[in-house]
C-alpha cells in the first residue's frame, strides 16, 4: 500500500492512497479518514460508496462526512468506483465501464477481466484496511445514488457483514432503470436471473430484511424517473420493514444534499456500530 | 445579474450568479449562500474572499460554510478572486492575473483595465447582493490565504463597513513575502508606499485596530515560509489587539484545514453580528 496524501482534518487524518488489486487485476485508489479517537484505540468503519463518474476523491471533498466521523469516532472509507487504468476496459457511455463499476462481479467480456468491484469491495479493501488501520470489525455501510444501490446490494446480500446500512438517494431498482438494466446486461449477460442479487427493491421483496435502514431522496432530483424511490419505499412498506425512507423537500442529486444530510447518516451508523 | 444554478442544500439555497461588473469592465461570476433564516427576512452576511487560483466554487463545495451559516442564520458572499476573460490580462505565473487579484485597486498597465477588486468587493458587490438578496446592512469578513490577506486588509482599511474579521491562514505581511511583492510590484508599482495599505501587519503596526480578530493558522502549513504569520502575530500582540492568534497542530494549508475550522469563524462572525 502506497501513501499518496495525507491530511489533517477535524483533528484526525483524511488520507489517499493506492495499491495493487488481485480482485480487480489493477492498481486501484482509495480514501480513509481516521477520527482523532483512532489514536487511543480500534473504531467502527463506514463505508461510502461512490456514483458514476465519481473516484474516491468526491465524496472525501464534498460530502462534509469528516466533521460527524470525528464527533462519533467513526472511520470513513471512500473506495474508488471502478478499476481504471490504460489496460481496463472503458465505454463512451459516462454511465458503463471506468466510474461505472455498478459494485457487481462482471462475467462477461470485456468487463470481466477487471470489474469485480462487488469482492473488492466486500473482501479485498475490507482485509487491506483492516490490516492497514486501527479499525474495530464493526462495518456500517452508506453511499450515493450508484454508491447507494451499492451500500444496500451489499448489505442485503451479506448481513452478517455489514451492522448497519443507509443511502443518499440510490439506483433503486437497477433492473427496471436504464440506470441498471444497460450496466447489468454489459456486465452480468443478458440472462436477468443474474441481475436479481443486485437490485435493492427486487432483494427486499424476495427476502426482506431483518435490521432497520435510513434513506434519503430529494424531491427536486434530476434523476428521480431513473432512481425509482418509489419501488424501494413501497418494497421497505410493503416488507414492513422499520426503515426511515424520507422525501427531502427541494433537494437534488448534488453534494449540496448529500452533506446536508452527511450528520444524520454517520450518527445513524454511529449508534448501531457493534 | 444571471442565475447560473441554485442549490437546495442545509434547509436554504446554494446559489451561483453572474453579472457584468462596472469595475472590473467585465462578466463576473459569484456565489452566495442563502439560510433558511432568509425566508423570513434579512439575515446578517459574511464576505468569504478566497485564494490563489481559486474561484467562487472552491469553498462553496469544500469550505462546509453552509452548515453553520445555516445554524446561526447568516448568509455567505463567496467572490471570484480577479477578472476573467479574454480580453483580461494574464500572467504564465499562478499567482499573478487571473486567479490571483490580490483585493487591490491596480494603477499599472496591462493589469489597471480590470483588476479592480478591492472596490470590487468593497462596493460594487456589496451593492448588488444588497439589492438582489434578503441581507442586513451586517458585514463580517473573512478568506483562506490570499482572502485572508484580502479580508484582513479590507477591515482594516474600512472599519465602518466591516462589524467582524476573522482568516484562514492569511498572507499576513505581503510586503515582504514573496506572496505579495511581485503583485503588488506589478498592479501597484514600484514605489513601495503604495503597498502600505495592504499588508495586514503594516496597518496593525501603523493604525492598530479598535476590535478584535480570530486568525486561525496550521502549524504544518507547507507555506509558511510565504504567509508570515509571525509577523501578524507578533504586530498583533504588540498592538495589544483582543484578538485570537490559534496555531493549529498538525493542519496544512488545504481545505481539510478550513472545514475543520468553518464552525468557529461562523460563530465568531454572527456572535458580532449588528
Amino acid at each position: 500500500m502506497k501513501t499518496i496524501s495525507e491530511n489533517t482534518c477535524f483533528g484526525g487524518t483524511q488520507g489517499v492512497y493506492s495499491h495493487t488489486s488481485t480482485v480487480c487485476n489493477c492498481d486501484m485508489t482509495f480514501a480513509v479518514y481516521l477520527p482523532p479517537q483512532a489514536k487511543s484505540g480500534p473504531v467502527p468503519v463506514l463505508w461510502y460508496l461512490s456514483g458514476l463518474t465519481c473516484t474516491h476523491e468526491n465524496a472525501m471533498t464534498k460530502a462534509a462526512l469528516q466533521e460527524h466521523a470525528a464527533r462519533r469516532g467513526m472511520a470513513v472509507v471512500y473506495p474508488d468506483t471502478s478499476p481504471r487504468g490504460e489496460g481496463v476496459a472503458d465505454d463512451e457511455d459516462y454511465a458503463l465501464g471506468q466510474g461505472a463499476g455498478f459494485y457487481v462481479n462482471a462475467t462477461q467480456a470485456p468487463w470481466a477481466a477487471h470489474f469485480q468491484m462487488y469482492d473488492y469491495v466486500l473482501t479485498e479493501l475490507r482485509e487491506l484496511v483492516m490490516a492497514q488501520f486501527p479499525l474495530a470489525d464493526s462495518h456500517g455501510i452508506t453511499g450515493h445514488s450508484m454508491g447507494g444501490h451499492g451500500a444496500l446490494t451489499l448489505a442485503l446480500n451479506n448481513p452478517d457483514k455489514f451492522a448497519s446500512v443507509s443511502a443518499f438517494a440510490p439506483i433503486a431498482n437497477p433492473t427496471a432503470s436504464d440506470w441498471g438494466r444497460v450496466q447489468l446486461a454489459a456486465y452480468l449477460g443478458e440472462d436477468e436471473t443474474a441481475w436479481q442479487a443486485h437490485d435493492a427493491t427486487v432483494l427486499i421483496n424476495a427476502k426482506g430484511w431483518s435490521r432497520d435502514v435510513l434513506i434519503d431522496q430529494g424531491t427536486s432530483d434530476q434523476f428521480l424517473e431513473l432512481l425509482k424511490p418509489e419501488a424501494l419505499s413501497a418494497a421497505l412498506a410493503s416488507a414492513r420493514i422499520p426503515g426511515v425512507f424520507r422525501m427531502q423537500p427541494g433537494y437534488d442529486h448534488s453534494y449540496y444534499f448529500v452533506s446536508t444530510f452527511a450528520g444524520d447518516h454517520v450518527d445513524w451508523h454511529a449508534d448501531r456500530a457493534g
